[in-house]
This record gives structure tokens, sequence and C-alpha cells, in this order.
């Protein structure tokens, strides 16, 4: 579907792809018909201009569509534990193996914050004793990468996880699947921006001695476990769009925690409300798990064209998408827009990086910018930017999430489930709200703003997929894998 | 000022007050003017509207309402203890004393709800042991009654304070001046409500030997005192307008109370963050006392014709002015507009009641609707008439709150200090938020909606100002007491 057919629900399929005058053309005949930001659309070359003609309105891929998006918005996110990383994913265990946020990459091209975080993690796991023999030992072949994705994993920013890490654990209430993000470091110098020094280690250590032992005790008393996807829902009434603001969920589940913390006492409870007091990034890792939890319900639907996961690696933006399973589909990085801290500017960003775009795959973040005006002013924006960007999006998603309300917008749901089609032919790239870490390992973050998914990966997914013809099986999707 | 003239900053000045066609003519020659909607205004009355002409654009009373608005803004309301109310009013301990909502009402007159909180309190104190005979000891005359007000207190709804009950205590951090108000027991069966109980019973004995000592020792912890006036701040941000909406606020404060608290377990700090937990009114009571701490700072002001108090009994509604001291204006109170809980309706409701209008007296509540727009489905509204409400409150107020910021007005402050006279210029009547007690005692919350101060208060305030004029001491206002 284009910009206009999607919005016309189907009763006016696309005709002329890629002609500047078709909108003018239906809005002469009375037609309604929103025009949005455009960049050149995929349909400039006439061969992808043919195919995204046969995708677009094609029965078996809007259904297939319908489908993975139907599973998508039938997880329910349960948060049922705090668990050591190596007792969770044995692999971690086995040899030296550190998972990292988005696309797979190599020590040689790896950027500098997750270059810092690797030597890092090397020195929590005790593999080294300082940054320098860390990357000695990564750059002799002494430690393997994999990325957090391929393990039900995520990470923000440099997503680097090794096996002492506690991890968040997200259950599906009805089918038991599990995804898996690490806990937040609050701001600051962290680690995952690639920040290293005493104080980083010594926090990442209490986080797996203390902290991470008391939430997962604090977690056992409760009566029954955290719903995190009715967290969301209300957080997006106070301001979030959970994924660059968090402060109204971080409150809310501190808030439903805190007297069972308070009653872990020896284990550390007293230390973690300390800690979390003014953690206001402290839901993002949990927004995070859910919506690996969700998206990853939708992938492997034959001739689905919607995305289940937007990564970054600090190199490479990368997508997966459900008709094509755990292929991977990239393009560079780019440099977000954004507020950059005093003493910085966009020369000392590293691009894009964090596997937290899984929020925006999950209708949150950019999405629903509308229920979260405060973040538009990073990049010197009004209220009414941050609804036109969640009004745009609607133009490149299937549905809306029945409970991601935004009462902006008239409480209307967040645009949900990217569709490649849609992307590709409205050359409209998804918002994303990021933070940005400095090029140099070492550093940490040195601002906040806005980027983009690369309609270059998008590109590359419509090379990849086959048109769909009705085979005789009808118009009932199958399972790919 | 009238509508016309506040909107022009001044530029504009009233002319022919009441005239309908004002407006019209204004606009026809290029002026801009916003209509909002209009009551008959007390110029319809030709001795009103002559002393309104006088007193609209009169400079010493412009000048007077901005030293009051001036005071009120530049108080800081920081949370220091809770503490038994007869150790700061001892005035409850000599006697049998009890506080309530509103203007002053003796017990004949007052309401189900009221009567049924002033039994409850009897029988907390000892006075009674059941309700029946609370109510003969009232009868007789053998209970005090006075105002919150009277006692720089302020209580939601009922509003009955005794010996007791544990209040919350704010100071101005500049001038060491306090205000009080009770703790909130949550929703449900409350005594606030008129619900009486062995259960209503039980959580105020609780409140009273466990909630506030662990609270007192646990603010005594921190290594300095909270201050409301961020966390209001923040709130708004975060779509609550911290009169009917609390959530982001309570859940704000518990988070930043929650580690100290979970060091008073003997006290009863673990249960106290269990109670804590899901209670989403918990911020009503610290937000009235920080606009009662505000407010009163506005009192006295020679000629200011700025509210200091809008408060109901739940028989009258009643309103202070700056510049008439701590005499009341008022009206009967009406019965509010809103959503019913099921079986009930406007029926059983009983005239609006609570000293929480203190909370729109400072620029909260319905003045800042526009950051909470799901409070107006209360009424059938839409998000588009939060926005309009507190547009339209705009024009009865002097100025606008520097921190408390409306994110879907553009971030503009909500309006502050209500100007009697451009309340009874416009007749515009002040929207507040509000919850619905049932008329008979015993029985609680039947709903929450939206209800108005009455225009007659305001009226009457104008019957008994007198017009300044300059008496040689210049534009400099002075004390009246």
């Amino acid at each position: 579907m284009n910009t206009v057919s999607s919005l016309m629900d189907g009763r006016v399929r696309a005709v002329n792809i890629g002609l500047a005058s078709f909108a003018e053309t239906l809005r002469s005949a009375g037609v309604p018909v929103v025009q949005v930001d455009w960049r050149p659309p995929a349909q400039a070359d006439p061969v992808r201009g043919r195919k995204l003609a046969q995708l677009i309105g094609n029965p078996l891929v809007d259904q297939a569509n319908a489908t993975a998006v139907g599973r998508m918005l039938a997880v329910q996110p349960m948060l049922t534990n705090v668990q050591v990383a190596g007792e969770l994913l044995p692999e971690l265990r086995s040899g030296r193996l550190l998972l990292h946020a988005g696309p797979p990459i190599d020590w040689e091209r790896m950027s500098g914050p997750m270059r810092a975080a690797v030597a890092g993690a090397a020195i929590l796991e005790g593999w080294a004793s300082t940054p320098e023999e860390a990357e000695k030992e990564a750059a002799r072949g002494g430690i393997e990468f994999s990325p957090c994705h391929h393990h039900s994993a995520v990470g923000p920013m440099a997503g680097v996880i090794s096996a002492s890490m506690p991890l968040i654990v997200v259950e599906d209430a009805a089918t038991g699947r599990r995804a898996y993000s690490n806990l937040n470091e609050g701001q600051g110098r962290c680690l995952r921006y690639g920040a290293l020094g005493g104080d980083v280690m010594e926090r990442l250590r209490w986080m797996g001695a203390r902290l991470g032992p008391s939430l997962a005790a604090a977690l056992r008393s409760l009566r029954e476990p955290v719903d995190l996807g009715a967290i969301i829902a209300q957080a997006l009434q106070m301001g979030d769009e959970c994924h660059s603001r968090n402060v109204a969920a971080s409150a809310l589940l501190v808030r439903q925690l805190a007297a069972a913390l308070a009653g872990q006492e020896p284990l550390g409870g007293h230390e973690a409300l300390e800690f979390l007091s003014d953690n206001n990034y402290w839901f993002l890792n949990f927004s995070m798990a859910a919506s690996k939890l969700a998206t990853d319900a939708g992938r492997g639907v034959r001739h689905s064209t919607v995305v289940t996961a937007l990564a970054r690696n600090g190199v490479e933006f990368g997508i997966q998408v459900s008709g094509t399973g755990d292929r991977w589909f990239t393009a560079p990085a780019p440099v977000p827009d954004g507020l950059y801290f005093p003493g910085y500017g966009p020369a000392d960003a590293n691009p894009d990086i964090g596997d937290s775009a899984i929020a925006e795959t999950n209708g949150l973040g950019g999405f629903a910018l509308a229920a979260a005006p405060a973040i538009v002013g990073f990049v010197g924006g009004t209220p009414a930017d941050a609804l036109r960007v969640s009004e745009e999006m609607a133009t490149i998603t299937v549905t809306r999430h029945p409970a991601f309300q935004l009462p902006a917008l008239g409480f209307v749901g967040s645009p949900y489930g990217i569709d490649v089609r849609a992307v590709t032919d409205a050359g409209l790239e998804p918002t994303i709200t990021t933070g940005i870490a400095h090029r140099r390992p070492g550093i940490g973050q040195i601002g906040a703003g806005l980027t983009h998914a690369p309609l270059d990966c998008f590109t590359a997914v419509l090379d990849a997929v086959v048109v769909p013809a009705d085979d005789g099986a009808g118009a009932t999707p199958r399972e790919e894998e």
C-alpha cells in the first residue's frame, strides 16, 4: 500500500506509484489525501517499482501481515524474574562469548563505544585486568561476538551482555516464550555508552552482587508477576514513549516493587530502592525486553513484510522482517540529530547504536512520540511536531495498538507493525528516539535526539522478497520456518 | 479587565462592559478577540456594572494583584514532616474540636457525608462508640466545629481533621510558614467521602499508628526535605493536574521516599510501601497542602481582587479574596457534572464538597486541565475540551505559573491567580475537577467529574469591595492586616 491507499483503508489501491501528481489527482477528485514528508521512493528504479506494485494490495501479503501483527499484539509481557545471563543462556558460559547490539559485527569493524563496552565486560568477567589487555585479547580473536537478537535478548546502546550480568526475564503469559534484557545502569557514565573507569566497573559489580539478587527475590515474593504491558499503556498516558523517555514507567514500576524490595534488606533491597529513586531510564530495558518478546512473536510468517527488528551496532543499521526470517538487511548507521551536552557536537557523535529501536518495532518510541512532546525539544521541535511524527508513522504501519493509546491524538492507538511495502512506497523512514554516544571509547553519552531507520535497509528487503502468487493454498499464509 | 482586555494584555481597556456587541465591534476593527463560554455577568446590574468599570484597569488594584500573585509564586513548598494534628494545632486538644472542609457550618446544616465523617472522627477520638452516639453528641452541642482553612489546613471532601490524625507539614523554604493536610486514605470506602464502618475505622487507626510514624521517620532520615513544587511541575508533564488526577505525582513521591521508608521497618515502613503501591490519589493531599501554603502567601494585600481560597462544605461554596482578608463569600454549592459508578446518578450526589479546590486557586486542577486530558472523559469530553478549559481559565487569571507548564499548549504556564474582576466581568465560573460523594451519610464516593465555583460568590465580593482611589500613597499597595 502507498501513503494514499493505506489511508484509504484499501478502498483505493496504488495505480500510478511514484507519480507526484497522484495525490493531487485524488485530491481534486474529492478523495481525502494527507501529504507527508517524502524521500525518493523505491520505485524510482523501474524493476523495484514493478515488484512493489505487485506486493502492494497483494492479498497473500496483506493476510500474512495481519497474521504477524496479530501474533505480536497477542503477547502479554509479564516480568517474572531477574537472573544471571550465564544461567539463562548457557552458551555464554562455554568459552568467551559476548553479546552486542545490532546486526552481526566483528571486533575489527566495531565502533569506539562498543569496543569500550567489550573491554568493560571482559574485565567484569575476569578475562582481562585493563582495557588494553581486553583489546589485545579481542584483537587476537580470544573473544567471540554474537548479536543479542540471536539469543532472545536486547541491550541498549553498545548492548554488551556477558555471563555474569543479571538479565530481566519477560515471559508471554499464554505461550511461556521469553525475552531478556540487561539492567539499566542509570544516566551519566555508563558502560552501554562506552564509558569506562572504576566507577563504571564498581556499579556493574554491585548490580550483579546486590541489585540483581534483591530484584529476583522481590519478584519471587510477589503474588503475581508484573504486567509490563499495563505499565507501558499507563506510561503512554503520562508523557513517556518508553524509549527515550521512561520517567513515568520507571516510577510506576518502582512503586509496584517497593514493598517487596523493602523486604529484601539482606540482599540489598534498600540499596536498590536508593539506586532507583532517581533513575529515569530504569524502565527502558523492561520496555525493550517486552518489545522483543512481542516482535519475536511476529517472526517467520511466510510472505509477511512486517518488520520484526530494527537494531544498530554503531556502524550498520540492520532490520529483520517476518517473511525473511532471521536474515539481516543493513545499511550504514546514520548520525542522530540531537541536543548535545555542553562541549560536544555532531562531529563527536558515534553513528546510531543500540537494540533500543526494538521499541519502535513495537509501536513505541518515535511511533508514540505524540505521547511525549517533551522529547521533540531535543531537536528544536514543538509539541505539534511530535503529533505529526506519530501521524506520519501511521502511514507506514499495518494497524494501531489497541492498548498503547496516544492522549494528544484523541486516544487513538499507536501506529503498529512497520510494513516494508509502505516504507519503500512512501520513501518515509521510521523515526527513532535515541541517545547519542561519543565515537571514541571510554567517554560515554554526549546527547540525545531523533534518528531514522535508513531507507536502504527496506529497499534491500524489497529486492530479496519474492512476490507471492496464489499457489492453490489460498490466502492462508504458512509458516516459513 | 474583561475577556477582551485581558487577552489584549492591557492595550485595550473595557469601555462598553457587558454589551454583547463589544467583541463583534473589536473584531470588525481587526482586533483579535476570543469568544468564551459566557453567563450573565455582574454588570447586568447597573450599580455593579459601574463599580466593575471602576475596578477594571484601576492601577491600584492591578498592582495589588501583582503583589499578591508575586507572593504566591515565590512560595517554595517543602515537605518537612508528618506529625499528629493535636501536636501541630494545640486548639484541637482543648475540648472537642473538629476541623471540616469549606466555609463555616454548624451540625444542623451539615450534609450527609460531612456528618458521617464527623461521626467517624468522634469514634476515632473516643468521644463516642457508635455513629448514633456521635450524632447525639454533635446534636447536643458537645462537639465544636471550625473550618480547616482557619487553621492553616485543608482536607479533601468532608475534610474532617481530629487531634489524633497525622498531618502533612509543608513549609515555605524562605519564610518558614507552614500549611497542613491530612493523609490520603486511598480510593473506595473512605471517611472523607462519608463512608463509615469497621474497615474505614481500622485504616484510620493504622494510619495514625503506623503510616504517620513511618513517614515521619523516613522524612527525618532524608538529607533534605522533599520539594513538592518540583514534583507538581514534573507531574504536569505526566498527565496529572494534581487535583483529580495524581497518578504521576503519587508514583514520583513514593519513588523518592521508598528507600527511606524501607529503613523504617519497626515503625511500619514496609506496610506503608504496600499501602502506597497502588494509591493513585496519595499525592492529592500533598498538592493541597502545597497549594494552601502558596495561596496563604497572597492573603491580605489591600485592594487585591485575587482569590486566596475556593472551598466547599457540601452545602455552600465559599471563596476568600486577598483584599478582603478572612471573610467568606458564599453561595449554594452546585452538584458536579460527572461520571457515576454503576447504580448511582445525579439524584444521589451530594452538592460539591471539600477544600480540594485550593488546587485551582493555585493554578492546578481545572486550570491545568490541558495537562490531563483523560479527566475530561469523565464528562464525555475530548482532549480538545481540556485544552479549551485551560485557555478559558487564562482569561480570568492575572498571570501564568512559570514552573507549572502545560505540554499540550506548547508548554505555556498554567493560568494563575483568579481575579474577581475578570470572573464577574466575563461571567465565566472557574472550572474545578472533583470527586462526587453520596448525599446520604455512610456510603462514600459515587463518581467524579467537573464542577464550577458559583458566579454569585464572586458577585458578592464585588458588592463588598471598595473602589480604591489614589489617596496620596501612590500605587503602592499596603497591607490590610
